[in-house]
C-alpha cells in the first residue's frame, strides 16, 4: 500500500450562495485545490465526488460525470465516480480517493464534495436529511433526524453524562471559531444563553443546537507521499482512513450515548497512524447537533463520557485553550453544513491547521489532525487522520 | 498493487418482484455470494452498494448503512460505501472493491449492486433515469433518456453505420440468451418482426429495443488473488478493471456514434490486462437500448464501424456461433435492468462463464471475459476483464 499525501486544498466560502449554481461552486472549489497543488487539470487522473442529494435537489444524477465535464476533465475521459453516505458523504469519498492513490490505480486524484441547499424547500430539504434515517422504522414513523438526536441528547441528561449547557456549549464552541473564519456562513460568537434560548426544533434541541442549511463545495488533491515535492513543499501526509458502519435505526442499538462505529473508525485509525488518541492536537468533528459534539469527542477516546461536555463548557476546546482543538473551521454549526461537503472540507481544515496556515484560528505545533465524519445517526462513520510533515 | 479475484456470485431473480422488498433483495444476493465463496458474513471486511436511486424511490438514502446492518455486518461495524454513477453504479461500485483489496485497505470484499423499481409510477422512474443526463440541457428541456438513445439510432441510419434491422436486432440476441437463463426478467425468444413492430417509444426505438423495469440485486465477493485457493477452487482473476468519462450532454461530442468513455476505459483496460480486444469470448454489455449494443461492440474494439449491426443481424454474437458470445445473460433487456444491479450482474455471469457455470448458455474454452456498464448516454463508462484460472 502506497503512502499517500495532501498537496492542495480549496473551497468555496459556505453560505446562501444565491448567484451560484451547484455546477460553479463545484468547479470553484476544485479548480482552488488544483492551483493550491501547484497542478494543471491535465495531470488529475482521477475524480470522486462526496453529494448526498442532488437527484432530489437539482434533478441531476450522475455527479461524478458532471463534475469531470464541467471541469473539463472528461475530454481525457478521467475516472469519476460519486459515493453517497448520507452526511459522511465527503468523508466516504476521501476515503475512496485514499485507496486509489494507495492501490497504485489512480497518481494525482482530486476529491470534491458539494451540496447545494438553500434554494431548496424545507420539506424537500428534511425528506432527504430523513432519508439518511432508516426510512421504514424511523422516518417512516415520523421521525426527523433532529428529534432522533434529541433522544440521545435526552438520554444523556437523564443518565447524568451530559447537562443541558454542557450540550448547548458544543455549538458556542463552533462559533467562537466560525467568527475567526473567513469562509464560515455564520462569522460571530453566540452566548451560551442564546442557544439556551432558541426556538424549539426537538426538545431539548432548539434552533441553535442545529446546523444550519448552506450552499458549499470543498476539494482536495492527494497525490502519493514519494511524489508530493515534486508539486510543493507544502503537503501533509495521510497516516489513517478508517470507516465503520452501525444500525440504521437508532433503537437497535445496546446504548444510544455511543456511536459504535466512531469507537471501531477510530480504534482502527489510531492503530493504522502508530498513535493514540491523545496525540491528536485539532480534530473537525461532525456536529450537525451540538449533541453529537459530545459523543463525537467521547467516542473518539478524547475524553471520558461524562467529561466531553464539561470540556466544552469550560472552553479548554478552544485554539490555545487546551490540548486539543476542536471545529476550529467552526464546524458545521458556524462554518455550515452543504451536507456532501462537510466531510471533505475538514479534510482541508486539518490539512491548512497541520501546515501552518489556519490564520487566526492557528494551532500551535500541531504534529497530529483528525476528521471525522457521520452519517444518519452515527450509521456510517469515517475517521482520517493526517500528519504534519 | 495486489491481484485480486473473484471467489464467489450470487443474485436473485431478475422481474417483477412484488413480494420482495428492497432491503429482502440486497440480502438474498448478498448471503447467496458469500455461500458460494464458503465463507460466513463474519469473514467480510468491507462492503460497497452499487444503487441509482432509493433516495427516490424508497425514500431510503444511506443504503451502505442499510446493507451492512440488514446483513448483520453492522454488529462488526464493517466498513461500507454507496457509489452512484447512474446506469453504471454496479459497475463503479466493482471497481471501488477492486482498488480496496488491491490497495490493502480491505481483504475480503463483497460488492452488491440492488434496484427496485417495479411498484414505483412512470413518472417517478423517468425522473430519476432522466436525471442520468443533464439535468440543465438536456432533462430539463424535456429530453428523455429513450429520445436521446433514438437520436443516435437515427444518426447511424443516417451515415449508414447500421440500418433498423440491425438496430433491432441487438434485443433478439438479448431475447435469444434470455431463454436460456433460469434468472431472466423474459425467459422467451423474439423474433425481429416483434421488435421492429413493437409501440413506438422514441422514434426508430420502440418498446422491445428499450430495457425493462426490473426489480433485482446481484453480488459478488473478492479477495486478493493469492487466497482465493483457501476458500474455492472456483475462482476468477480480475485482469482489469478501468473507468472513462464524457461530457454529460451528447450534444456537446464530436460524434455521438462513438462513446468515447468505452474506448478509453476499454484501451486501458487492454493494456492493463495485456490482451487485445479479440482476446475476449465472451462479453456483457450494457443494453439499455438496442442501439447502446451495436455502439459497444463498435466501441471496445471488437468489431469496425458499419460492422457490429451485421454480426448482431447474423446471429454471430449468440453463443456457440462466432467468435464473441455477447450477453449470454440475456443482457438489460431480457434478463432485466434493475439499474444499479446490472453492472454487478454482468460481474457474476462472466465469473460464471469463465469457470464453467453457465449451463445452456455456457461458452466453450472461454479465457477472457469483458464486462462494460454504462451511466447515462456514455458520460460514465466501466470495463473490467476478468481471467479463467
Amino acid at each position: 500500500m502506497r503512502e499517500v499525501a495532501i498537496i492542495g486544498v480549496g473551497a468555496t466560502k459556505f453560505g446562501e450562495l444565491w448567484d451560484s449554481s451547484f455546477r460553479s461552486i463545484g468547479i470553484e472549489a476544485g479548480m482552488k485545490a488544483i492551483e493550491d497543488a501547484n497542478l494543471s487539470g491535465s495531470e488529475i487522473d482521477g475524480l470522486f465526488i462526496g453529494n448526498m442529494s442532488a437527484g432530489r435537489f437539482i434533478n441531476q444524477k450522475h455527479i461524478d460525470a458532471l463534475i469531470a465535464d464541467y471541469s473539463g476533465m472528461a475530454t481525457n475521459s478521467i475516472p469519476a465516480t460519486r459515493v453517497e453516505a448520507g452526511g459522511a458523504s465527503g468523508g466516504v469519498a476521501f476515503g475512496q480517493a485514499v485507496m486509489a492513490v494507495a492501490s497504485g490505480m489512480h497518481n494525482t486524484v482530486l476529491v470534491g464534495g458539494a451540496e447545494k441547499m438553500t434554494d431548496q424547500d424545507d420539506v424537500s430539504i428534511n425528506t432527504a436529511m430523513d432519508a439518511t434515517a432508516d426510512a421504514e422504522w424511523e422516518a417512516g414513523m415520523g421521525l426527523t433526524l433532529a428529534s432522533l438526536y434529541a433522544m440521545i441528547a435526552r438520554r444523556m441528561v437523564y443518565e447524568g453524562t451530559a447537562t443541558r449547557e454542557e450540550i448547548a456549549s458544543v455549538a458556542v464552541n463552533s462559533h467562537f471559531h466560525g467568527a475567526l473564519n473567513p469562509g464560515a456562513q455564520f462569522r460571530k460568537e453566540v452566548p451560551l444563553e442564546t442557544v439556551l434560548k432558541s426556538g424549539p426544533v426537538a426538545d431539548p434541541l432548539g434552533m441553535f443546537d442545529c446546523a444550519p442549511i448552506t450552499d458549499g463545495a470543498a476539494a482536495v488533491v492527494l497525490c502519493p507521499l514519494e511524489e508530493a515535492k515534486k508539486h510543493t513543499d507544502n503537503y501533509v501526509k495521510v497516516s489513517a482512513f478508517a470507516q465503520g458502519s452501525d444500525t440504521l435505526a437508532l433503537f437497535q442499538r445496546p446504548d444510544i450515548t455511543v456511536f459504535g462505529a466512531t469507537v471501531a473508525a477510530s480504534r482502527k485509525a489510531y492503530e493504522m497512524a502508530g498513535i493514540k488518541a491523545s496525540d491528536i492536537s485539532v480534530a473537525e468533528i461532525h456536529d450537525d447537533f451540538s449533541v453529537s459534539g459530545i459523543l463525537a469527542l467521547q467516542d473518539l477516546g478524547f475524553y471520558k463520557k461524562g467529561e466531553a461536555g464539561k470540556a466544552f463548557l469550560n472552553g479548554e476546546t478552544r485554539v490555545g485553550a487546551g490540548k486539543i482543538a476542536i471545529n476550529t473551521s467552526g464546524g458545521l454549526k458556524a462554518r455550515g453544513y452543504p451536507i456532501g461537503a462537510s466531510g471533505v472540507a475538514q479534510i482541508a481544515e486539518i490539512t491548512d491547521q497541520l501546515r501552518g496556515k489556519a490564520d487566526k484560528r492557528q494551532v500551535a505545533n500541531a504534529k497530529y489532525g483528525l476528521a471525522q465524519s457521520v452519517g444518519g445517526t452515527g450509521s456510517a462513520v469515517t475517521v482520517s487522520i493526517m500528519e504534519a510533515i
